[in-house]
């Protein structure tokens, strides 16, 4: 290490001057992380398909089967782990020379690293999902997954904030949080599994996707409204009002402005010349898009849906959809196989006393998670003969936005430990029984092999 | 951030659960420099293409304006920069509410995730390459591709160290280091270009690549050579040999097994079902050998081109290629724009006085970097009518490895400032002019634009 230090080194100019041995050992590292993401997501996708089952539910249980649940192959550090009982730096540093003082360092950029590649790769599956939505057929049935949404938010809140002070005498602050982690769908496992069996631009598939987005963007603003009210007793109106205004002018400007820049979008594509000429201009937007919806504190992947809806609309629908599938196929199973990855099933073992109250508390909220999303697709109205019960089984799975109440609850102590446990309890079981769940409820589901997909989607 | 701590958390879960600020920012400062990067790569690629000159380079010239040198937009901590002067940071400040304390880390992550995604941009670029290369088109050329590696090492080391003795009485062993730094070709930018000017697979392109190839591990095992003699005064024979025979095993290991391997690659391929059945095998197999490669001391890139030379030979080549086509496209550019960016110009300005002495030796080695690259052109046989001026011209470009000599030679005190610094301009300047030259030399050439190209390498 000292051999490479840079101290006595007037210009230093590339990262491989200074910093070889540390950069070589992150790429290293990645390398072998990706294989190993690759090799799980490859394994359990195709066992899940061939027992009649969507493959990213496969990917999300190879990915616990790899993480801190199991092998501590694919570790990250926010899950309590230290590096030394990372599989892959064990690896490193019996095959690649990287050094017990240097382990830290390199684990902690490979982690850096690949989350930031799994948030990339639930980007570029919106992004693909935008692109492979409509939005007239989205505005279409726009009112019924506007019912949908608002139900399914206000639904499973009340039942489950009420039933936790009535039937556990939680207070009333901390229901009001486990409550309201119970609204949010999570988009990104929804969308996916309506992609794999094919009905992602079924009438249903179109509710469900509308319904989602609207929920995360409620859902935001429910974490807004009790994040003020349990930090400072009350409810902060203006940033309430901020996120109400900020979001809706994203969602309404994007659609309005999307329309004029779907021309200047082909016009500036038409006159590129070199490699790239179509899918750098479409990441360029898609990347502002998503920056721009997280910095008025919605979420990226909102971006990411919006910029592909958009150029959805343009001529360039159909090569564009052909360019991103490859680069999907490559970064989105980074994404599922790090959410399984990162999810302790620690938290479910019975055997450990202090997580029995939890279960319980689990038990009822899991409960309420499904049967209010259930009943809410009874409420879609004037579309004969559409599968209900599908719509509300669309809308189960829980995520990223239900754990960020756990988090933010729990840091901030106005959720107790069982139940700050008892709401990842029901984040997990929500997304790895809503694919399964979704195959059976859709009993008319064409075979999700390859080919069959890709043709699909690049026809 | 106090609020988004960790420390009351009893089970967290996702990065999103407890570290929502941090990452999202990180997130955040990723997307903002991908738009950038690739805003810079479109202008500067289709300027360069639209005066005939490769794209690449306009790449490169476009890097160095929003880097270190001119617009510090995009800017890494290794180039000596801090955070405070990163424009993205400022503006993260200024619109997403990075606060100044947050800043360090947030600069170190995006950093270090830019620097992987460039590299992982140039292993798909040597994965690209080696899937339109032709192990029996290279081998057919090996003699010459031998011959041309070991003269264009050989007389740039030798006339280099002897002149410098000569010359500007440096004392031998710093004059060897810089004699050894002028020899190894920088296989990205050559590649790249020959695949931009279509001459990838002409007689000359074959020879070159070989050469370059056998260049990269001659010149690994002289910096070895040279580093434990600067180190210790004597050479470490028994990590020279080690070197010697795992590079050998692993180039004519990669070449029998690789035979074997293919139809293991197609079988296994045909098997799976689900998204991904072809392109996530072939990167699990790519970044495999890319670790292998790296873990033997020799560059993560000929792993990744020794795996597309393999997988070149299946009849899934077509197919492959298509899908890492889009890919290469969005991985590439932020590897060309990422090496202009942490390219200080600075060590090249006459009007300070320390760089003056640099920049004399810096035209000494300059002339000598492409005199001897150019002669050696002229040793090729046996090859009626081949063009030996691009030959020479085409092995111009030092890259990677010249700067870790430049920079292991500086940190262990071997190189003197001014003599680093001259290496350091040779390395530049022969990187940003051999892409023009080359071009220069192969007169015939066809119109390198989007269309033309995209559909060779997909037909």
């Amino acid at each position: 290490m000292q051999f490479f230090s840079v101290i006595n080194f007037p210009v230093p100019l590339f990262a491989s001057t200074t910093e070889t041995a540390d950069s070589s050992l992150v790429l290293a590292s990645v390398l072998l992380s990706l294989v190993v993401i690759y090799f799980a997501s490859k394994l359990g996708g195709e066992l899940s398909n061939k027992v009649g089952l969507p493959p990213v539910l496969g990917e999300l249980v190879s990915g616990v089967i790899i993480g801190v649940s199991v092998l501590h192959l694919l570790v990250f550090p926010e899950t309590g782990v230290e590096s030394s009982s990372s599989v892959i730096m064990k690896f490193l540093q019996a095959t690649a020379g990287l050094t017990p003082e240097a382990t830290p360092q390199v684990f902690a950029a490979q982690s850096e690293v690949i989350s930031v590649l799994s948030e990339l790769g639930v980007i570029i599956l919106l992004f693909e999902i935008g692109l492979e939505s409509n939005l007239k057929d989205l505005m279409a049935v726009g009112i019924q997954a506007t019912v949908v949404a608002v139900v399914g938010v206000a639904v499973p809140f009340a039942v489950g904030t009420v039933g936790l002070i009535a039937i556990f005498g939680i207070d009333p602050i901390p229901a009001i949080f486990a409550g309201a982690a119970l609204t949010a769908t999570s988009i990104g496992i929804t969308s996916k599994v309506l992609s794999e069996i094919g009905k992602l631009n079924s009438r249903e598939g179109q509710i469900i996707l509308g319904a989602a987005v609207m929920d995360d963007v409620l859902g935001i603003i429910v974490l807004a409204v009790v994040g003020s009210l349990a930090k400072t007793g009350e409810v902060d109106i203006a940033k309430v009002v901020y996120l109400i205004i900020s979001a809706t002018a994203f969602l309404v400007g994007a659609i309005v402005l999307g329309n004029v820049f779907n021309k200047v979008f082909v016009a500036i594509a038409d006159q590129l010349k070199t490699r790239g000429e179509l899918i750098i201009p479409a990441f360029i937007f898609a990347f502002i898009m998503a920056y721009l919806a997280s910095v008025i504190q919605l979420e990226a992947i909102l971006g990411a849906f919006a910029a592909g809806l958009i150029l959805e609309e343009t001529d360039k629908r159909k090569e564009l959809q052909k360019l991103v599938l490859p680069i999907a196929d490559m970064l989105v199973p980074i994404f599922f196989v790090t959410v399984g990855a990162k999810t302790d099933l620690g938290v479910l073992n019975p055997a450990i006393p202090s997580n029995r109250e939890g279960l319980i508390m689990a038990s009822f909220l899991i409960a309420v998670a499904i049967i209010g999303k259930v009943v809410t697709g009874l409420t879609v109205f004037g579309q004969p003969g559409i599968n209900r019960l599908a719509i509300g089984v669309g809308m189960i799975p829980r995520g990223e936005v239900g754990l960020v109440f756990a988090g933010v609850g729990s840091a901030s102590g106005v959720l107790s430990k069982p139940l700050g446990a008892a709401i990842i309890m029901m984040v997990i079981l929500t997304t790895f029984l809503a694919p399964p769940l979704l195959r059976l409820v859709f009993p008319d589901t064409p075979s999700s092999d390859a080919s069959a997909s890709s043709s699909a989607q690049s026809s």
